[in-house]
């Protein structure tokens, strides 16, 4: 459907290290009548450690609740990607197809279903059909193993661009290292689109902290950017840890390498959110909005995401448009507190408005020059106490609209 | 700006009675460069009883702030509403206009300032001219009385049709008689655009009972609709009643007439109300959607505005496409008790999905059939309680976001 690389996408497919314990293959289902791979299949060694969070959807689909049930028992050795079909709302015929799949890979490694992680992404209401999932199973089963490039292409839906993002850090005498791939780009039509992450690391880590560490860093990340404010059915970010770097298992954050293997766990999961960003629907802008001074980090988070939500806003910055006022209103509608006549706003570096009314001698030439580059800044202080938040979005464009809208199913 | 009347629109401008005790008057303040009259002057007779919804917003503007600093006196002489300027977030500069409007009036009538109401809408950030408003009311003071048409147009700002209804009751032996005046159309750049509805009747009510059944009506009508999720600094909605009908005044619930008045004032709400989404910004479709079977009314009404304000939800029925799947997203998305199992929605009259699952044999000619009509409805049927709720909204198309991004301030 949409065969133009966004704007914002970076330049190119990231060098991304080989993840000792770690290996992923690519096969055909044929979900769709696509000419592609659509089916991937990474097989992780004995002992990896795995944590996940998924959607807060109260209509998740079957892979979500498979996924749930099997990460408390935090150990993981394979995961399978469906593209082209989210077996969302299919009632007992997708669970079956789960099972299904489940069953057929722990069969083929020799282990637990409940080891086995699976995601789909695609159309909604259709049951995965299970022959074709088999089918591509067995191929995939016998296939070679594929790059990351390869993989991270093969979970895509209606994606522009492949991809994923590489970290590492020092856990004692060794150097860890942390790569992610992801897909994302709003919800799709007429597909479902999702959010889907993974993570795969040779540090050895305990599951608890690894969930705990996960969960922190998703608050920081995915948590924090919106393209549309739709949420999927399906959105799950799993993270693999497959100790084979050898270090010392972290087990408590006290350990010695904890923070900094944390900080690499947040910088990745910060560079992936960011990517999904890039390939939101018709962006034509990447957003980031600060917000400061308010009563709480929590509110913080409400009001960024009340502005970075605000069709308004979002089509001001599409035609380039110092509209403060839409940010007010965006602050004002958030439902959180906010003292009108305190309220700060800049754009980029500009300050636009201050004490409640726009500053004294307000020049718009700088912050027009800031509107027509692709990296927006917007900043608010409320100035009522020290909550602070920072989200991202990109802005709502002619593109978004074609997406979704000009076609018939 | 949208030289064309939406093709929701009604055919014209509605038949309304004159209301004993009210006189509308209309001038020239020039607040922008625009060749039409820009502020309306509607004068009340004394003992006009007065009740008003205002924003939510936590960045009200001087006007908002005013008018709920009046409304607890219970009376008014005047209504005063500028167009073109809204003079949020202008500090002490608006609030002087404020003042200075208030007590211009009063002296001209001889009243208190306090009998005076006040709404302007229009751009943010700029304080409303003194010095217009001041030489505009003079014009409204000496000017010809205006029919409600003329008032109705003079209130607008980008909406494309002047919107009004009537309606009536028999309170004991005596005919009253309602109508009301509303402008908005979604929040309309460069300007920030308000809802300002204005609702006159000659019946006879005390203050108190007015507003209680005004912010009634309102929970069934003006907060039931939505055109992009966006909430105006300067909502308001002002119901005036002259007594002039020679009625029983109604000071309970329990008198005669009391139940009657209030469904025609509830039944006025919704008909200007529904206007408001008629002409949303870009709307090519007037979309009612139905939530039943929720925990609570409160949990229905956030489910159906969940789903009104999915960007995904609108986009589809743009491109008339029967995507239930995203309404099932944004059911997921609203935060409230659901069973996916249990979910069951229909569009138009046809069942599409029950018990989690697209239904038996689905056929989706009907529904496409249905989907090419310019009024669509969508039924959701949680199937867990007896809470339900109905709200409306439009369509999101290029129309939205030509008004809003393909411009340069």
């Amino acid at each position: 459907m949409t065969d133009t690389r966004s704007p914002l996408a970076p330049a190119g497919f990231p060098a991304l290290p080989a993840i000792a314990g770690v290996t992923p293959r690519i096969a055909r289902a044929h979900y769709k009548s696509w000419d592609r791979c659509d089916l991937t299949f990474i097989t992780l060694d004995e002992g990896t450690a795995i944590a996940g969070v998924t959607t807060q959807s109260q209509c998740p689909s079957p892979e979500v609740e498979w996924c749930r049930d099997a990460l408390p028992l935090g150990k993981a050795r394979a995961l399978v990607v469906n593209a082209g079909n989210s077996n969302a709302f299919t009632g007992h015929r997708g669970r079956a197809a789960v099972e299904a799949i489940a069953a057929r890979t722990a069969g083929h490694l020799g282990c637990q279903p409940s080891d086995i992680f699976i995601a789909s992404t695609g159309v909604i209401g259709v049951p995965l059909p299970i022959d074709k999932a088999e089918a591509g199973l067995d191929a995939a089963f016998a296939a070679a193993p594929c790059s990351w490039e390869e993989a991270a292409a093969t979970i895509m839906t209606t994606d522009t661009f492949a991809k994923a993002a590489a970290t590492k850090a020092i856990i004692g005498d060794r150097t860890v290292h942390l790569i992610g791939i992801i897909k994302g780009s709003g919800m799709i039509a007429p597909d479902m689109a999702t959010m889907l992450g993974f993570i795969f690391t040779d540090a050895a880590v305990e599951p608890a902290l690894l969930q705990g560490m996960l969960s922190a860093a998703n608050g920081k990340s995915f948590s924090c950017i919106t393209v549309d404010s739709d949420t999927s059915t399906s959105d799950t970010v799993l993270a693999f840890a497959t100790g084979k770097a050898g270090n010392a298992p972290l087990a408590t954050m006290d350990d010695e390498g904890a923070e900094a293997f944390h900080a690499a766990l947040s910088d990745l999961c910060l560079q992936l959110a960011h990517l999904v960003v890039r390939d939101g629907e018709g962006a034509s802008k990447f957003i980031e909005i600060a917000v400061e001074g308010a009563t709480s980090d929590k509110s913080a988070h409400t009001i960024a995401l009340s502005i970075a939500n605000s069709p308004l806003v979002k089509t001001a910055i599409a035609g380039e448009d110092a509209n403060w006022g839409r940010v007010v209103m965006a602050i004002g509608k958030a439902g959180e507190p906010a003292e009108r006549d305190q309220l700060a706003i800049r754009f980029g570096t500009t300050q636009v408005a201050e004490g409640g009314l726009a500053v004294e001698g307000y020049d718009e030439a700088p912050v027009s020059a800031h509107l027509k580059g692709s990296e927006i800044e917007i900043g608010v202080n409320l100035n009522l106490g020290s909550g602070r938040a920072t989200v991202w979005t990109c802005d709502l464009t002619h593109g978004y609209i074609a997406i979704n809208a000009d076609y018939r199913s």
